[in-house]
């Protein structure tokens, strides 16, 4: 019998993962749940504990669910230890999203200047979740869930000694969900082959009854046939493009295949006042009003709007195949060790893997198509030089991290951005204090 | 005694070449030279070739020239052969710099779309010289200028079997020379490591008197201290970006870190129809007429406007210490062998090199810093998908190519750019002819 | 319904893979087996076809036999082709074993001197077979049980176009089963990570209900515990060897780590007139009088004395998980794609796959444990080595593969007996017939 | 002017080295040369320092030269140190050959059983001289030449921060010289490129004049001509085998490719008592006898059977070089850095580089031929054991080191060497306390 604790358990996903851990109970029979969060989210954490537990006794099923706000009670013997926290709550990401609008680049909270602050902030949390685990719970598995996941999971690789921690999205299942529905075929019939960085992620091949035909979906995909997430916006692909591309893109690649279109879709949602989080803000109000009422036992419909569609299947199956050792493949983030032969061994990739009570182990994939192959390079490297940032706290580290991702490309606004970016940010950036402090007084000097 | 064959004998920069043999003379005697062209350069040749034997006999040095325009006759037996030719002459760069402006892109002729395309139209001119010397001077060393030079390199050592190939570009000694007069020092007090690819080499180190002073010259380059190129636009660099940086980019990087600041001054250009191809016409005419006046018999100072600043030097000393197997170091584009361990081992580098009478030798460089080492292996996927292209003429390989390029980023602008040059150069690209009457089709049916 | 065809049929080995294909019929539903052999073997095929027919009859399974020597015919249309023949019979491996041991070596039909010349022979063969599966079935996977299987793949993969091809061995299932005997535990229980060369695989882990307990397995082997194969001889390892060793050998790994002993074990059955090859062609005669007895209809159970155990499962296995789709993991010879960090990307390897439709798949295991890495590269370099000489014919070629083998390391001896067995074997090496009349010559003139 | 430590300074080789020092002074100007040794040579320490002072007078050139048992002393300030020390003496050394010869096993203080137990006693002292330089010269360059000189490179990249390294050895100066001698050239018309380990390189070109000879040069090889050096039993190479090896192998290779001759003629010398070290000790006492001589004040002739022929070039070139940062090519040993495509990227090799004033950069090799790959990848595994055994003192490492060697292929054979070498080197293994006291108490239980 396992114990699962959800650090950000206040998050208004923590429901699909409660129906995903109750249709599984048989299989992965959980004992205590164990629900997180920090002051600043009582509030939400006491409605989701309080819906989880309706939903659980209306299953009529024997998991018990505790909500505290005390981290390390909740950690100890811990089998599995979600992380799906968000540093400095919605509030951070309309700040993530909105600055680098301002100066006329996407932030996006996962591959932007956003992503990169939201890692910035994030990685010191997780380390520190981290240290409380080899304390309390040595043989407990950490599912992180939070973004940016690749730039978090590899962090711990590279700078921490702890190895039990996988990456975690729900993209990959999301295109292949996406896939089946394409070709209207029940999705057990449908596997693919994952391989790149998370939210980089490409198909690069499809099996149906485990028969390639991949030539078949990409010309699908091409006439206009729509594969995309509730959260990202939908273009069509080019058909040529995709042909040329010899892969399926996930949809986050349209902000670098589509970066104009992308670009203006932004900053035309900074300008209305909506960005991606404020809405997200709006849809969460109304989730935690239903959560909130005491007649509802189950996860309501408009949960899948705010993008976590198959959250809860891929925590849940990833969970049930450790604790099985089934052996089956599922697609996380994780050590490279040989898959893509265009990335360093030691690096951290989202990749197919069969997964045992050992963990993941990587399909080797060999060498990604050349279209693909670049901008997972380039990506991998900024990972690692925002990972360097994260951890040295260096002013130029995080800089030059910023100036060469992709949807930044401008070493000038990559300063102002960060300038801007670490003044807003700077209670949740401890490793960044001189830095800040040295921002702080040229700002002052020059006004 | 050497032979030494210059196609695209035409140039306005072949008198630094001739005033760099007539200087080396004495450990590199050439006693033909041979410059070739094509018809529509027949008049630029002829005034070449006049200067150039002015010059010589000035000199008193005994250089046979001779001005054909038949390439085959002036092969046979050669030692070395100078490919500087520019398929569609200027013509063909204006397009190349303007199609893709007027779709608020950076043309660029050598990593932009615009390069794209005088890599399309000059690799097959490329491979029918291989041709000719195979049969007629296979003991030959071919030495390419010709841009983009680093993707040529690259398709000729990956689809001709031809060896004795080595790109060449003036950007290193540049770099090299700016550096030492920044110190104020001899330039023969000055070394660099350089490692990269063609018009995206960093300088790794920098040596005086063997001593490495990178730190103190990243300093002085970040204190706004200038270093760039008579054809880029300069701008300086931030300090804390080149300390990140942890290397000196050269200035062509301007297009990768200060995107927006070039893309603003090259649609600045364009909307004045001065694009640099524009420039350089009003340029070139200016020095022809002074080299047609009978009375010069030297390098007019003028040429060093036109932006090949030690072109001269680099061709000859690389000469030189190919005929004298002089084993000192020098910066090429060659096969990466395992020197920059980022690259696969058979992709085409811009590298330090010991030259011998064999060839070049690279010096192993190890990993590049990780701030440079994304956009270089991004720029190496996209020449492999540029190179597959111009041999293949399918369009998907020309359209992916342009698509990834990081100064395009859009499949949809790409396409559209992608047709509207396949039309305009359709006379220069014999292998898209297929593609080309595609899409003239589907142009005539849409309009 | 799948039709399976047996390339060298009339091997004692068929009726194993008669049971098991009758006892997978209701997953892996065969129709057709066909049984091809040469003239040679024609007498043992007929006594094969007879006792697999009444087995067939005997199990009530709907599997039409047909015996043949029209190998043309039999491969129309197969699904799976199993390549199970001996160039030259039993007299080849005598030879294989007796020329090398005259001159104080291990011939050894897989990795010595022997290997080599099997390869040699054997390789053109299998060349062949593939020619006639791209005419008659290219749908078809061959399966591939000859030896040396490593080095017979590697041979496919390299020097010809198809790539449904596997080579198979029951070294890694015997491991296997093995390990559990040792533990006492039902075999399901167990699962081992395989990675290395055929006939020189290491186990990397040992997993008893998905936990590792590789540490209580390597104490248990150095306590002496056997774990060997019917035709290896059996001499337990050194407990502090198989702790620096970090992995547990496969049984033929003693030819390296004991060679002192297995040369002595080997030279003595020779001059006793009981090389391996001596006894099997006497276990043979037996096994086929028993074969020939019509009233038989089962396996006899002294086939497992042959050195053949679950031979049948790994190949039924195989089969039914292509066939099924099944995506379990099953160890098999394939090219490495990264899996294993110290090869190269594109040369075979044993490793652990998961099985489905479209073959196998390594998982990655990077790094091999030290002490297992040098031997692991210097056998494919050897192998490589043989392959070039397989496919050239070049004495030279030969010559140093002979050499270089960890088996031989005398260039002198090398010479000796190559020429010996070029001589010997030169009815079955139509690639060296221009080496073997130099080698004729020059007897001749020293005789 | 430059401070040149000799460590090992009452080596019989010193001579050479002083001698090269006298003829390089006007490029290379030393001031002192500092000779240290330990208590048990003190003696031989005096007669060369005396010899060494009346060549310094006798050339007439300004080296102080000081002899001293304390090496603190000595290191202060020095720019060059050059560890050139045999721990145990020629005891030692003795016992590294008989030890193993006793059980058939060659000994071979470089690459054999014995090889393994000088490094392991080598290596902590190599450690404690980077401790004292770190804090007294952390300016300075260290060669050394102790032997196993690739492992004991090895070790320093791998398990201290100190890069200042440089392993040396004069079997590429050798080679380079014979087959100029071969040649009947001037060896400054001959130019080799070298790839490989310490003692286990292969020159893989030869030019004369810059252009490749090789063809011819290993067609002579093959013809009987020699090419060995003093102290290793000149047999001559098979020609097929150099032709297929398509390189030339040092001759340090005679014991891995010709095993059985080297055996026996180790086991003969062993029985004859007159193993290399005793041999040495021979050589020694009468060129100390002659060295003793007031009258002496060069170089004796009979020091060129000691072994050592060009000793004193190899040292003093690479000094002048990294003094005057002469950027000429030389053979160390270095970091691979990519250098060898075949061996991982960190470790020691023995190569081509260019020497500046920042040290040796290595050229890229590519490749290694098919039939040397093998052999070295081997060494290079068993290399990397012996350091890991070097420095944890673990009985198990160093048992699993010496059974992957080459040279002994037999763990049962390498327990029985280990314990009597453990036990007769105890007083200089001070990493192997617990190991050593694990193996007398079962020595004692056994007797």
């Amino acid at each position: 019998m396992a114990k699962v604790v959800a650090i950000g358990g206040g998050s208004s996903y923590t429901p699909e993962l409660v129906e995903g851990l109750i249709k599984r109970q048989d299989k992965f029979p959980v004992q205590e749940l164990w629900l997180v969060d920090v002051e600043p989210g009582k509030e939400k954490l006491d409605v989701i504990a309080g819906l989880a537990r309706r939903m659980v006794e209306k299953a009529r099923v024997d998991i018990k669910v505790h909500a505290t706000l005390d981290r390390r009670k909740a950690l100890r013997d811990a089998d599995f230890v979600i992380t799906q926290l968000r540093v400095g709550q919605i509030a951070a990401r309309v700040q993530d999203e909105s600055i680098p609008a301002r100066h006329g680049l996407i932030g996006q909270e996962t591959n932007g200047a956003g992503g990169l602050f939201k890692g910035l902030r994030t990685i010191p949390v997780i380390f520190s979740i981290i240290e409380d685990c080899k304390e309390l719970c040595p043989q407990a598995w950490i599912i992180n869930f939070a973004n940016p996941a690749g730039m978090i999971t590899e962090a711990v690789f590279r700078y921490t000694d702890w190895r039990k921690f996988i990456g975690l999205c729900n993209v990959p299942i999301n295109m292949e969900r996406s896939i089946a529905q394409l070709l209207g075929v029940d999705p057990q019939r449908v596997r693919m082959d994952f391989a790149g960085l998370n939210h980089m992620v490409f198909g690069l091949d499809v099996y149906l009854d485990g028969v390639s035909i991949m030539t078949e979906v990409l010309a699908k995909l091409g006439q206009g046939q729509s594969m995309t997430m509730q959260n990202i916006q939908d273009i069509p692909w080019t058909p040529g493009f995709l042909k040329g591309l010899e892969a399926i893109p996930c949809p986050y690649l349209r902000y670098y295949f589509q970066k104009d279109e992308m670009l203006a879709h932004t900053l035309e949602e900074h300008q209305q006042g909506r960005t991606r989080g404020q809405q997200v803000r709006a849809i969460e109000k109304d989730l935690f009003t239903q959560y909130a009422d005491p007649s509802l036992a189950e996860k309501p419909p408009q949960l899948e709007q705010r993008g976590g569609a198959y959250y809860s299947d891929a925590a849940c199956n990833l969970m049930t195949s450790i604790y099985t050792d089934a052996g089956d493949v599922q697609v996380v983030n994780t050590i490279n060790d040989g898959a893509i032969s265009d990335l360093p061994q030691d690096v951290v990739v989202e990749i197919s893997c069969v997964i045992g009570r050992e963990g993941p182990r990587p399909l080797t994939m060999g060498h990604l198509p050349l279209a693909c192959r670049g901008i997972v390079q380039e990506m991998k490297a900024y990972e690692l030089l925002a990972c360097r940032a994260a951890v040295s706290g260096e002013y130029e580290h995080a800089l030059v991290a910023m100036a060469v991702n992709p949807l930044v490309q401008s070493e000038k606004k990559a300063a102002v951005v960060l300038e801007e970016m670490l003044l807003a940010h700077r209670e949740h950036l401890p490793q960044f204090q001189d830095a800040i402090r040295g921002v702080s007084q040229r700002h002052e000097i020059n006004s």
